[in-house]
């Protein structure tokens, strides 16, 4: 059943149920022609690109589009593909340009990044929806593998102890409960100078930088600096706050930091570079320090991956270094799952009251009940449990996916493996990302490209592809490395 | 346990464990201290408000003052009474002032507001923690009257329904299961016109007002209208987004709304207003769709307290009069509780994409599980069930809240009884709010001024308490009725 798609750009809520997949897809497209998600004109895409994107068969997808041709919802003209009919119009009610809106909701030109982000979301909630489908893009862990039954337990338990005023407003900074429970693992397993006091929850791993760019942005900061390949939302959400952006050059030894300039702060994945996995070496951890320290700016570190580490110890937190200059931000978004909506930052002391008046106008707060299951989680040990059980499965995944690349692929280079839930895969010269996501997507599985990662068109990398080994279910998982290593064999081939 | 207190401007942190609580407060007071939460030379107050503000002896603080005075944290002078001491400065870490801090954080200046905001919650943690003290504060719900058990039962089957994808991130306008759910109820309880296309769910009003607003702000709309008497952070929110505000006097029959003029929106609590308690009359509402209408303004509906209405039919929403020009704004804050961070927006088509935009580069979306949760509190009937249970005990309330009165305080007068979780009482001539307010708190019993949700000092009304009958636990109604009661026999007295 998936429930949006995104294809040609399109961001579109489709209720597939029951296994009626043609009416339902009849019904889902006429309700999108009705309520002007779809606008007239529209171009939709080809059959044989939805019924791929979908998982399902291309004749259903051509039989539902000449049914609503015939209806009068769309229109099909020989060499232009099919489109929304100019007379649904009158059905519709009236909806503007989507583009425009995005541009005008975020306060600047972040059009493209917040449809890029919207798609990305779509798209991930459609492959992995599919079953006929393999999903090897990053950013998702095995969803399959998350404890439900643990979670609802501390649910029960947590809601079971708490105190009635628990279930009232809460403060800005979030449950005390787990403000401890974090404050208390991130130091243990993070090596973050962490004291509750310090910490402000926050619903994810966005909102939490959103609260901080405003904070920085409301203190007269004008520049962020990110590192060149990153979450393209991470960038729109600094940009909606007033910020200019500029990039830093990522090498072996992570974002190149001697060229943060003049930014009043730099954003940086220490742990696992993402998303081309590599980790901040000692010497530029020590050199972010002591820019922050000289300039009086700010290091928000994202600590991506930071629990899933499999060759050597872990790499401590580049905030213990320096607390008062380094914001540590983490969330439970891959240690459990994204839809938990839970994450926080360790802030400097002095930035603790500003944030805290930001979220109170900015609202976004996480339930309380949610706030003390995790930390009843965390105080009972299973939060630990967990990450080792999740450590050792997708270890297992690594070492799987990298051994069938070096035997089936072996033009591919494979890098920052050490850590994390994705790898880098360097294509051979002379192929191109973009037809190597087609011809997988062709085959069934969505992949992704590492420019879309890329910030500025003047960072240039050879064409590559992020590889998540996190996002399949185990039974699927074999599958996926099979399909992928065919798909690349095949580039490969004459 | 409060683990918050606020008094004479100050917001702190304490955590009051167990029995001892001497030395949990000094604990505490040492902590604000060397984390800089507590500046060197911050006036304390006195044992006696402190005692009073946590509800505990006055000896108890004083002793806990001695105490830190021995310790050197805090000194203490004849006639200036209790401050941070200086020295204690070199083991603090570095704070900045607080107020400015929220008012640069906030991106206006609305320090006062977002202290305001941030104040109440505090107080209301206190006073809620506080078994030895009554509150009849408005604002909340019976905490206690949360149906956990029922809650935790729909967690389970719902998160055991869940697919895994469900899980994951989801769309900017949140679960379809919800949005179903909740076009169901609305429609059928509320008389709203809702499909699940037009639904975006948010983390309960404050979310979604600043949602709106920055959306009506990159549109191009400059200034909202809000009614002369409401909750501050309402209009901080806006202010924040960059809105200006203009206020509607509030009469017998509601907001004056023929006054909207030039404003791109307004902000209407339609069902009962808040806090004055009185219905929008049919003739306001009819002019508001008008207004909309005839300006392509845009009317926002919070439908405060909606669901609570006891002497007559309920009235339906403003928003069924005209979809596509109001926005209708719900949550579970009060027909279950404000920790669940629920609400939802039913959006006019043309604002749903604009809106999901913004939600996408804010955050904030609440958790997948809460969601299906709710759906399945909703679809199971078990909401409506809930609610017509709160209707009844709440009813119970108000009958036996007003008959008090009209027994020991005839001189009172007593209005807004049709609705909601509270009432007004204007106080008799030559009373002041802030003495009454003072006077009940000496007798333990939190209440509120009318005069804080002024907008702007123009308007005035007689001095007047805002009471909510809905704060206090069961067991704990007679005995706050009855302290009220004798407050303001007190205060007729000669």
């Amino acid at each position: 059943m998936p429930d949006t798609w995104a294809t040609s750009g399109l961001d579109l809520h489709l209720e597939l149920t029951g296994r009626r997949v043609r009416s339902g897809l009849e019904a889902a497209l006429r309700d999108a022609v009705r309520t002007g998600r779809l606008r007239p004109g529209t171009q939709l895409p080809s059959s044989r690109a939805l019924a791929s994107d979908l998982g399902i068969a291309r004749n259903t997808v051509a039989e539902a589009y000449g049914q609503l041709v015939a209806e009068g919802w769309l229109t099909a003209r020989r060499g232009s593909g099919t489109q929304v009919a100019d007379r649904a119009a009158e059905a519709a009610a009236p909806a503007r340009a989507t583009g425009q809106s995005a541009a005008q909701a975020a306060g600047r030109s972040t059009a493209q990044g917040a449809a890029q982000a919207a798609g990305r979301a779509a798209v991930q909630a459609a492959g992995q929806a599919d079953r006929l489908r393999y999903d090897l893009r990053p950013g998702s862990p095995d969803l399959s593998a998350f404890p439900r039954q643990e979670w609802l337990a501390a649910a029960r338990r947590s809601l079971s102890a708490a105190p009635s005023k628990a279930l009232g407003y809460g403060g800005p900074r979030g449950r005390p409960e787990l403000r401890r429970a974090l404050a208390g693992y991130l130091s243990r397993a993070r090596g973050v100078r962490a004291d509750p006091g310090r910490i402000v929850i926050c619903s994810g791993f966005t909102h939490g930088l959103g609260l901080l760019c405003q904070a920085l942005r409301a203190g007269g900061a004008a520049v962020l600096a990110t590192e060149a390949y990153g979450l393209p939302v991470h960038r729109d959400v600094a940009a909606a706050r007033g910020l200019r952006l500029t990039s830093l050059p990522v090498d072996a030894d992570g974002a190149a930091v001697s060229e943060i300039g003049g930014a009043a702060a730099v954003l940086l994945t220490p742990a696992h570079q993402f998303p081309l996995g590599v980790a901040l070496a000692a010497g530029r951890r020590a050199m972010a320090v002591e820019w922050a320290r000289r300039t009086g700016g700010l290091v928000i570190e994202d600590d991506y991956d930071g629990e899933f580490r499999y060759d050597r110890q872990p790499i401590g937190a580049v905030q213990a270094l320096a607390p008062e200059h380094v914001v540590y931000a983490g969330t439970a978004s891959k240690s459990l799952v994204p839809g938990l909506q839970l994450g926080w930052l360790v802030l400097p002391a002095q930035l603790v009251d500003e944030v805290a008046a930001v979220i109170t106008l900015a609202g976004g707060y996480p339930a309380a009940l949610d706030q003390l299951t995790l930390a009843e989680f965390i105080e009972s040990g299973r939060y630990d449990r967990q990450l080792r059980r999740a450590r050792l499965a997708y270890r297992r995944r690594r070492d799987q996916l990298v051994a069938a690349l070096r035997r089936q692929a072996p033009d591919v280079q494979v890098t920052g493996i050490a850590a994390g839930l994705h790898i880098v895969l360097t294509l051979p010269a002379g192929q191109r990302e973009d037809e190597v996501v087609s011809r997988a997507a062709r085959r069934g599985l969505a992949l992704e490209g590492l420019g879309q990662y890329r910030a500025q068109r003047r960072h240039t990398r050879g064409p590559s592809l992020v590889v998540g080994y996190g996002t399949p279910a185990e039974h699927a998982f074999t599958g996926a490395v099979a399909r992928l290593c065919a798909v690349l064999s095949e580039a490969a081939g004459p």
